[in-house]
């Protein structure tokens, strides 16, 4: 298969290694740079240990990379930052940004979820939203994709279909969600030592999670009209996985079928027979999406569930998904690895 | 202190280990029977080798025991099997049951969710519900009390004083919860297993756990009309703790102070500072329960949070709560411990 | 690539399961049978879900399988009964066992460790014992294959070059370990339980490991002469991954340099830096194994750290290694896969 | 019982929190200042929610202490910082440290293991070093107690008795040991995220860790000569516990029964039946040591296991049993709290 010449830069967090762990195994896509500024010069496989069998060029900084080398970078810097690195590079280079920089199209709500103006405007214009199944044909076509959150992600896969169905009420939907620690990153944080995470579950960013924006934009895009969902993050004592259980107004079996049909075809979505429940030890490692739908006691009403890996589906495995369209190889190319449990 | 003299029915199990853990140092409790049919001959502490340091009496058969000299009796057996003891057991002995067999008033309630006809249905009309917030008057005189399910009280404790403050829709209600495993006790289950357990997180039981029935009983008593609440509960990678995250229809800051004012002066319930949310890691071993209170970020919708252990508030612990009160012992006797953290 | 048709026997427990996963992306292998008698005429992925996006067929029993369309077949029955499945299998068909039953070459050693008398001793003298980096060229030309322990190979794979090196002193070996829970298998056990594993660590079969045999074995030969190590295995609170800890006596710079010597063109071997300890999830998942070396802080004693994951290299991952000399392909084939990390 | 005030110093880390947990149900001390400067001013409740049920003082900085209403400091600060802080508090104080300031004492042994001068060496030679079961009678009239390391404390135990008691050889101890990551404390590291500590298991600090100088300074004094042993301690990916794997050459059985005779009306300290293993599970939250010896299969061999909480009997339990004495209570006054199991 033709070679793909990839950058990464911000490569030294968890979605920098869990791209090289994909790309290991991917058979068009060669790594030519990783850059981490504050671990410049160091060795790969010393900042991530589980990838030292691999032959990995040295982490270096950003502006010693030849661009012109390269036809695809993935960008996993801060948001912020992300912003402007991308608006420096030459316009040969194609982008996926994992970052949250290029996911809202509306510069005002950039800056309610961000804090911050945002600095490539004229970019941010052209972004397109890193949600493969829905956007297939612009990312196939776009320079830069912007990668979903990986909160937002297992949202949006299973409720978009329903708002476009009309299937379940827009006003009542309620995504109640947990997910692994490593979603956090690599930053030393005193939430996320071990000691306490373990043996712990509690919510956090209640009612102001940034993903928020992520599920009004296409919400209510889907919808035709203003979406505004309840969302309610937990944190879980395990390092991959998400899991979404969302609480909707519908006929049960109506969901379901929605769901079935729209998915059918998807290699990285599977819909499970009616009434069962998806876990994240099914998915761990993989690009797959497992979704499940129940009935609720009360009539009219259902459970919707969507489980996935945040570090794949949710980020890397999704940027890989989205590079191959933009570079012209089957979406599946590389991303075939089943889950890892137990 | 004076004694009273405790026998322990079904002491193989984890509640049964939760309530010689919490009265070896308990100054008004010894326990001079422990039964267990199927281990009976062992020394306590070659079934929980971390209680070996105690002082106790070797596992029995039930009609090894000799009742004259028994205050009261812990039972912990199965529901179903702890009718049947439990009716042949002598007057004089005063009894908390720990199964779900005398927690309905309602005999059909009880077949629905269990599945047999009740074989105990006069002791049944005389049981009172072990929710001691809520009952202590009826407990203190009780012969017969039934201990809480360990989901249900984590729901009820936040969502009774709502409905009885009438501050919330009674028909609005989603319980969405998560538990940690040791609630599904100690006999050998695949799906109990570390290698499936750990690193995973899923929906169980989905609008038909058994719990429901509890629910059902007491919100409908304290709205004074049927309430119909939506449940979904979560198996955690933990072994103890239970978070209940409550969508409700109201006003959060009425919400708040209504609970604020409930459990003021209530020993083992905490309610947070508005905005914070409670964590099972800081409850864990311990009989507290913390309640949480938020807004949700659509006017008139609000998220309750409620996290205790499931073997101690949740079972165990709430049981000598409620022996305390039976036995004329003040309501905190032996259940001041902190809780375990890290 | 040509495809070779292989069965799975024992196929619902975790090796099985590994095997399923890795050949998932096997290029030259398709899985043609899975057997599992007790869950014959099950879907596979309702045993595995994490396995379910999978095209596979359905689970039978052995006997329904035509061993004539069979290049390979791997067992994963247990000891005792695999000897006797193995003997029945036609002779055209190769075999990689991967239970206790074929590694063992003296019939005596096999009866003390494991009990029984073997009902195949025929066939136990033509089996050759799968550790690939030692016995390569048997393996190629091999019919029937003996896995290796997942204890035995983490302590094999570093010692055996030091004592053919004559390197460390053969009485004084001391290998001290701790392995996963996953290589206890799925059936259910109360040692097992996530309540039980969780938060606590503890050494088992103290003296009387049955890898014993193997270690007995191989480094006996090796060594020329008897061989006699002190084994302690321990059980780790995580699922997969052993951490071999080894003390030995000799010259920790020799000793480092030997092993260097002799894996630096493994494919599956990487030995770290002087210094560098190894960690179990470094490997997770993979089929790699990290060996360290480290000097003792009294002259002439060194201590040797090993590290794999038991299900893949320790079993499922070293099976597919074998399989690919048997049937002729590259020994890395499909065999790639970068360890899972974080 | 009499009540003795308690001013605890470095309040904010898990050692802190530990003995505030132990003393809420300690019957004779009571907690009047808790100092920890970059928290001072907030309420103990916020830094550990588990505690927010307990009425405490408000943390302060140390100069807000009226150390004249003190009876004892318990000082958790670090290491060359608790020397000063300790050296300018009044006479009228007792103290037990918590940090390694006083542990050692030869002043080069200090500076050899901890880098810096001792600052406060006239102190240094009035420490007293706090294993209780050894140094019980001058600790009684102690007025500053230096407590012991935590995986010190856990290797001493078993073998200083069979050092005294001459039944094994001094040239031949190995002490494998695993320890929870609690240990660590609670300040930010890369290395103690829950996603780079769970599922993981790895050596740290090989033939280099500081609490060899206790082991050098304890057991050759047991020995009467100078005693020089193997230490290599592990990370365990869970949050409490220490268990140490110890190689000796003696009999088994003299060393088991030298263990039993020495440790037979202890408390703390539990000899297990000749050949059972002690788990960290089994003691969780706990001042409790078990400890076990088994046979080793080479005759002259013997394996001896300790388990403890590396924050109870390995920290502040042990701390509180020293101020027990200290105050002139009963040893075991406020330590009678169970293991939290499961």
């Amino acid at each position: 298969m033709k070679q793909h010449n990839i950058a990464i830069l911000g490569a030294s967090g968890y979605t920098g290694a869990e791209l090289v762990r994909l790309i290991a195994t991917h058979p068009g896509m060669t790594i030519t740079a990783l850059a981490a500024d504050r671990k410049a010069g160091m060795a790969y496989g010393d900042v991530f240990p589980h990838l030292r069998h691999l032959d990995l060029p040295t982490l270096c900084r950003i502006e010693e990379i030849d661009f012109d080398a390269v036809d695809l970078v993935f960008c996993g810097l801060p948001h912020a930052t992300s912003q402007l690195v991308i608006k420096a590079l030459p316009d040969n280079v194609k982008v996926v940004d994992l970052s949250a920089d290029f996911r809202l199209r509306d510069p005002a709500a950039y800056k309610k979820w961000y804090g911050n103006d945002h600095a490539a405007l004229e970019l941010q214009q052209t972004a397109v939203y890193g949600l493969t199944e829905v956007y297939r044909d612009q990312i196939r076509a776009a320079r830069l994709v912007a990668g979903t959150g990986c909160n937002a992600i297992t949202g949006l896969l299973p409720v978009l279909p329903l708002l476009r169905a009309g299937v379940i009420d827009p006003d009542e939907i309620i995504i109640d969600l947990a997910t692994g620690v490593s979603g956090a990153g690599r930053s030393p944080k005193e939430g996320m030592l071990h000691s306490e995470v373990s043996e712990g579950f509690q919510a956090y960013a209640i009612a102001s999670h940034r993903h928020l924006g992520e599920f009004d934009q296409e919400f209510s895009l889907a919808a035709g009209r203003p979406v505004t969902v309840s969302f309610t993050p937990h944190l879980l004592p395990q390092n991959r996985g998400i899991l979404a259980t969302i609480y909707v107004r519908g006929q049960a079996g109506d969901i379901h079928q929605t769901l079935v049909d729209q998915y059918q075809s998807e290699p990285f979505v599977t819909v499970l027979p009616f009434g069962q429940a998806p876990a994240t030890r099914h998915v761990r490692g993989s690009n797959q999406c497992h979704i499940g739908v129940a009935a609720d006691r009360r009539d009219g009403r259902a459970i919707v569930f969507s489980a996935l890996d945040n570090l794949t589906k949710g980020s890397s495995g999704q940027a890989i998904q989205n590079a191959n369209l933009m570079l012209g190889m089957p979406e599946e190319t590389g991303l075939q690895l089943a889950p890892l449990f137990p």
